[in-house]
């Protein structure tokens, strides 16, 4: 299944912290056919450092999606009978719009001139992009991490347009420790002489920096189990320790690695906005948004949008009970909400690699709310 | 009570890598006086970035120890029965040898031609400054995190010298995880172009990674929960929030403060050694270290140390089934151990802060041991 990237640009889009950014263009790809009803449209929205190349192989350079286990013909967002969305976040640095793309007022990168941008201005774009399609109402919108974020989001902003929503180890608001870990990755970015501010895009990118900050997160990423599983002590030499600051054990290899090939497909700049709008996501707004979002009419106005919420057992970054928050106040307001805490040892990681169980759900719970939906 | 630094002077130690320093100091603090039987010592092992002040008023600079709420008259290392004593490890750099002194064979700091050393190399060390001191078996041995290594080390390198020991909050093998936290701090520091090799003393010092690498600790120490409870979504300037990348939230600007207040107090050539000795920590050596010290001459030999092991629910960073895994070790070769996994929400920094139970626990076991060993 070779897939395109296609694009789409806007004049302007306003910002919630009051800026506008103009013109702004946003990367996308699409897999299966929108039906005549239009009625069975998926959007998928992609964690932290994803892409709108969720799934098939890249006609551009040939890399399967990030989420090809569970998008594509007979999957569990099955490409024969949904049409699928996925485009790249407002600030990421795959082909919309971002710090790196180039001001028109100036003729240079906007760097840190680009706004702060919000996970709600991260939806506003996808939904001018679903009005761009045609798209009345989507019938899902779904993703996992920030992915979930944005799925919680666009239930808030848009809840006219969501028939179905699927959260996946998220959160509705950034905790003290997630923002931390946001924070010390910046601080390890920012600390880089090379970032200079931001303005590196002529000059080489603050590697050294950014690959510290992806350790980190890699760390999160994974459980104390499946590191143990995957690397317990092993010795890199597989003969002894080698008393010096070399590689001496299989992790630290590991996070050398994928901090150094991180440097080459993302940008520094862009990791520090879009960790920022994590850390601003609080659908709480100290008075509950999320639930003032439902409870507009009647204070039991049944939510039409249904939910189903995942979380994974061994993830400690998005922890279990942060779903679970979610679930109790959408059942307060009579939402109509399934939750699954699902067992796994993969950590925060576990709804990329450890999908068997999650596909299954996903897919009986799309072939319901698409029963529904021809039914109303 | 004011405590005066003192420091001891040997010749040479040899170390487990192969190679030796010559000369080496270890720095050290002692705490109410040695009984004529000599039978009353106590030594404390300190965590990661502690030094010989564990308790006390300094004399030099007028700071309270690390551990002033667990050692003095009344407390649970009673200085009014006890002679406590605390030295400084190997590679640290508060008054013992380490890679920021003079190598006298240069005229020049050490840097990284320092020897890499091991915790079985500052129990050596240690075990010299007793021997100095004159104490001829230890009434226990007891310290938290990186001093729990350094107590069970004793009890294997030493054990007809140790009646008790308590370790808290470690392990007896640094795990993958642990050794990726330490990895990414040891990069941050080695990205930092300040860093140079190490060869920073007569410059100014790697201070923005090290300062990351302390950030990166000090999530660690705490758990999600205490975060929440200390930090929660709080915003600095109690208003809105900034929509820039200066300091939104309390817990951002804690970090900030943490990482720049650690830089004026610690080597950044000491955090790479200890981190990796930690790393290297593995009683088990492959084949069970730990077991086979205590099965010498008989498979089921009576352990003459006694042990108590603590830990802290949450405690994420050296978590209990830790603790439990040596628990079970012990009590596979029938050797005497206590131990309580306390309920705290303070994280790993529980042993240090949240100390009313573990307190009278300590107590009335060193006054078991006490006794047993006067009635011996």
């Amino acid at each position: 299944m070779i897939v395109e990237a296609k694009s789409a640009q806007f004049d302007t889009i306003a910002l919630e912290s009051g800026a506008s950014l103009s013109p702004v263009e946003v990367a996308y790809e699409t897999w299966g056919h929108l039906n005549a009803e239009r009625s069975n449209a998926i959007l998928i929205t992609h964690a932290f450092t994803g892409d709108a190349h969720a799934a098939g192989i890249s006609h551009e350079n040939g890399r399967p999606g990030w989420w090809d286990n569970m998008i594509g013909p007979g999957k569990a967002f099955d490409t024969d009978r949904y049409f699928v969305i996925c485009s790249n976040v407002l600030g990421g640095c795959q082909g919309t719009t971002g710090p790196g793309s180039i001001n028109p007022a100036t003729g240079r990168p906007y760097a840190m001139s680009f706004p702060v941008i919000t996970i709600r201005d991260m939806v506003r774009l996808q939904k001018m992009l679903i009005d761009h399609i045609g798209i009345p109402m989507l019938l899902c919108v779904a993703g996992g991490s920030m992915g979930g974020m944005q799925a919680l989001e666009w239930a808030v902003s848009y809840p006219e347009m969501v028939r179905c929503a699927i959260p996946l180890v998220t959160t509705w608001r950034h905790s003290a420790q997630q923002i931390a870990f946001n924070e010390v990755g910046r601080q390890a970015i920012m600390a880089d002489p090379d970032w200079c501010g931001g303005d590196y895009y002529d000059k080489k990118p603050p590697a050294r920096g950014l690959s510290v900050a992806r350790m980190i997160g890699h760390i999160t990423y994974m459980s104390d189990e499946s590191m143990r599983e995957k690397f317990g002590r092993k010795l890199r030499d597989k003969e002894k320790v080698g008393f010096d600051f070399g590689v001496d054990f299989e992790v630290e290899s590991y996070l050398r690695y994928r901090g150094n090939q991180f440097v080459g497909r993302f940008d520094a700049n862009s990791y520090l906005y879009i960790t920022k709008a994590e850390d601003y996501f609080d659908l709480t707004n100290g008075t509950g948004r999320l639930v003032d979002a439902f409870q507009k009419d009647d204070a039991f106005t049944k939510v039409d949008t249904r939910f189903l919420i995942i979380s994974f057992t061994s993830d400690w970054l998005y922890p279990s009970y942060q779903s679970q928050e979610i679930v109790r106040v959408l059942r307060r307001i009579n939402g109509d909400v399934a939750y699954c805490d699902l067992q796994s040892n993969y950590g925060h990681d576990a709804f990329l690699v450890d999908i068997a169980e999650q596909s299954e759900i996903v897919r009986g719970f799309l072939d319901s709310t698409a029963r529904i939906a021809r039914a109303a």
